[in-house]
């Protein structure tokens, strides 16, 4: 009935949205140069991605109503689908600058690149400012145009929390495990990527439709954040135990000092003598220590550990989908979507 | 008839402002060491400065209504206030990681502070997402709440536009006086500085009052850009021209290769000679080349021009301030205060 997606169709709408953008800083008169660089920023940072979240929106919206999306409800659902990707870009620019990474996407970070550098700061502000212009230009007399401004708003608090808390728990210089904790790591992963990432979307798939009643998104809410905990999980676990062949990276958690969930559970279980050799060896630039904390995960079978973990949090979302009151609009099949391209993937 | 608000009582109104952002946070259970941070961000960004943005919400709404405010209309109005102090907060923090900056209201820049760092980028997002949080907090009821919203989103893409302006026509490791015009001068001051500190504050009064009618808001506009480009030129003025007994602060523009008002005009009217001057002294850090550029301002009569541009401006805000129709309840003597406190300042 529903009908996913393409990358390529969901793409073909992102040049009416940069035009739009455009459009609005040319009534301020900008002066040419600075027009040519907010199109190289929203050219940049928005696109190249896999746009996992902002497909989900169409996709979410098609399998609500049941069928394939007419043009007109296509191009406001990918529209929304786009925002969700702007500020995912927002926060991914500026994430870059405060980890002081290197690459993104398999090239420079936007603030790395030529003549770029700090600028990169009010660039990501403007990639967030972009949502609201569309927002405003497509959704103005939409009955959920305050619901959706007031969901952006508020996811996007719940992130820079999420951040705030990764930041302080993990800095890059100084390894300290009595910081760590399942209770921080939790915080982390639901408030920096589960609510942007997964309950974002269909929440705003749901507002599209009017469908977002107190008790869809309540009901949407209880399922997306514990899959989108179980999605980083699993991330943190494929860091270290993903096959490169498949996942297209190498993992650098360890090395990185990363507040991930295997050093966590290890933690949890270790002996005084297993702790030792965690203080030791996290955290450090060396292949020596890192090949250590890598033999200690297998010695503590932490392996298994996931696996039992990924067995019972699929099963209690199976359960909470088979549970779902459909009744006020909201459908099963939008989160099985979900669970079954997470459950047991390799990259 | 109407009241001015002083720094204390408008300083009295924050904690509780504070308190409802910290509580959002705690209502996520953010744990203790971060909602520690939080507390701080909030604390040293937005408070310290004279805070004439903030009050002169208040201050225009008294003279809106033409008495004291209540107890109740006065925190909304300083909330208000405290709101644009927020804007500002967030702008300040982050444009002085972008322009390298030491020193901020006579403390270390936030970046600068023990321990921040890149976190300061985080920092001024949560910042301003204090504003949002405020507003629907306090406002989510007021007939103007969508407008306010809308009214926050739109200035502050304006300042990130004038911010984007600045950086790329004055970058401080390259002179380049091509850069430059009166053009781009005027952008930069008009989106960067008149629209959040001036028409910003004005607007948010009549939206309070329900006063927002498009007739007050293009009048109120139509002085307040002006009076903003002014107050900036006067600044430009007076980092040159006014007395350190006065400003508290030894001028550093020239060094700095500011895009400024003073050196737009001597790049205009310059003969070939005053060019080369120009372009062989500006924006170095050096005494000696300091005062060439001192004296090329003096041989060129740059002050006198600026004392003619000032008689001229204000007359021209003077007589628009006399053309203000009242009959939707805007005032003239809320330009009137503005014009008063800016004619002939000396800091």
């Amino acid at each position: 009935m529903a009908q996913k997606t393409t990358l390529k169709e969901f793409e073909s709408v992102y040049p009416k949205l940069e035009e739009a953008i455009l459009e609005h800083a040319r009534s301020y008169k900008l002066p040419s140069a600075e027009l040519d660089w907010l199109r190289s920023n929203l050219r940049a940072n928005p696109l190249g991605g896999k746009c996992n979240r902002g497909m989900s929106v169409p996709d979410s919206v098609s399998l609500l109503v049941g069928r394939p999306l007419g043009e007109e409800e296509y191009f406001l659902a990918a529209t929304l689908g786009w925002m969700t990707e702007l500020l995912q870009a927002f926060f991914l620019v500026s994430d870059d600058i405060m980890d002081g990474s290197v690459t993104r996407r398999g090239s420079p970070c936007w603030f790395r690149q030529p003549g770029v550098g700090m600028i990169a700061i009010n660039d990501a502000f403007v990639l967030e400012s972009g949502i609201y212009l569309l927002l405003k230009k497509y959704f103005r007399s939409h009955p959920a145009y305050v619901d959706m401004v007031e969901l952006f708003h508020e996811t996007t608090f719940q992130t820079e929390m999420g951040q705030l808390c990764d930041l302080l728990t993990a800095p890059e210089d100084r390894v300290d495990l009595d910081n760590f904790s399942m209770e921080k790591y939790r915080f982390i992963v639901i408030y920096k990527t589960a609510y942007y990432s997964f309950y974002l979307p269909v929440a705003l798939a749901l507002h599209q439709l009017n469908l977002a009643t107190p008790k869809n998104l309540a009901q949407a809410e209880a399922i997306l954040i514990p899959l989108g905990e179980y999605f980083q999980v699993q991330d943190d676990y494929l860091d270290n135990f993903g096959l490169p062949e498949h996942t297209g990276k190498i993992g650098t958690d360890i090395k990185d000092n990363k507040c991930s969930w295997l050093v966590n559970q290890a933690i949890e279980m270790a002996t005084p003598e297993q702790r030792r050799i965690l203080e030791e060896n996290y955290g450090q630039k060396s292949d020596e220590k890192e090949a250590v904390i890598k033999k200690l995960y297998s010695d503590m079978k932490i392996k298994e550990r996931y696996k039992e973990f990924e067995e019972k949090r699929a099963a209690e979302i199976r359960s909470m989908i088979d549970d779902i009151d459909e009744s006020e609009g909201l459908k099963k099949a939008v989160f099985e979507v979900f669970l079954d391209k997470i459950y047991k993937r390799t990259k």
